[in-house]
């Protein structure tokens, strides 16, 4: 969670970020269509944590369009900001729509010492890894 | 279902067909893969009966490459064999690997009056139209 957005965040990299869910079972699986900027995709993923497997196609973008519809009731928009700290990118989801206000900050490191040896930036809130009610596909289907 | 296999039946248009479901809900919402003769593709399906719903996309080998393995362990392997009959296409599916043993014919009529006037060849057995236990996401599943 962010608790406080730098000013000047629009001067960063960003994109709209629009994805649905055709399908979701329990154990997160899941099949996700997104559209980030112009780049649209398919994701499969299932398992959590450490046991999590993933899965993307990029789709044309008429294939997007032929599954898109299939996402209807299922779907969240955010705008995506990417800032480079130190040696990791910090993405900032700031949620639109229904979930307006909800303003998130992930960062994905490549093994488990990265991660301990992490600073957050002051403006992080408290953590919220592995908070089911924020995963995107609970954000999408409530 | 099918209790009698025409004897002449190889000389039929037939292909393998390799399908596997990356996800699936309840309510007929599933997401497939499906591999038939070259023909990969992706199908996304909601509802039963009137209400069904169906998109599919084709999909490269490489994308259908990169989404197979997802579906590990919820796959199934059948020969599809078309034959034409009167106005309609007659599709007779011979189950391999764990289904061995199982044959069951399909028709898909344009519309009711289509459907009544059928007259079935006599080598149909009984119908099994909606029965749960012959819908291929069951029959991957399980």
């Amino acid at each position: 969670m962010v608790k406080w957005l730098p000013r000047d965040l629009k001067g960063w990299r960003h994109f709209v970020i629009d994805q649905g869910y055709l399908a979701t079972e329990s154990a997160g699986r899941q099949v996700r269509l997104r559209k980030a900027g112009c780049t649209t995709s398919l994701t499969f993923k299932v398992g959590r944590g450490s046991h999590r497997e993933e899965r993307e196609i990029k789709l044309s973008p008429k294939q997007f369009a032929a599954l898109w519809p299939g996402t209807a009731g299922r779907r969240l928009r955010k705008v995506r900001y990417e800032i480079p700290w130190d040696s990791v990118m910090i993405e900032i989801d700031i949620y639109r729509g229904r979930h307006a206000g909800l303003v998130v900050a992930e960062v994905e490191f490549p093994n488990t010492a990265s991660c301990r040896k992490f600073m957050a930036p002051w403006w992080f809130g408290r953590e919220v890894t592995g908070e089911k009610r924020y995963s995107n596909v609970r954000l999408a289907l409530k």
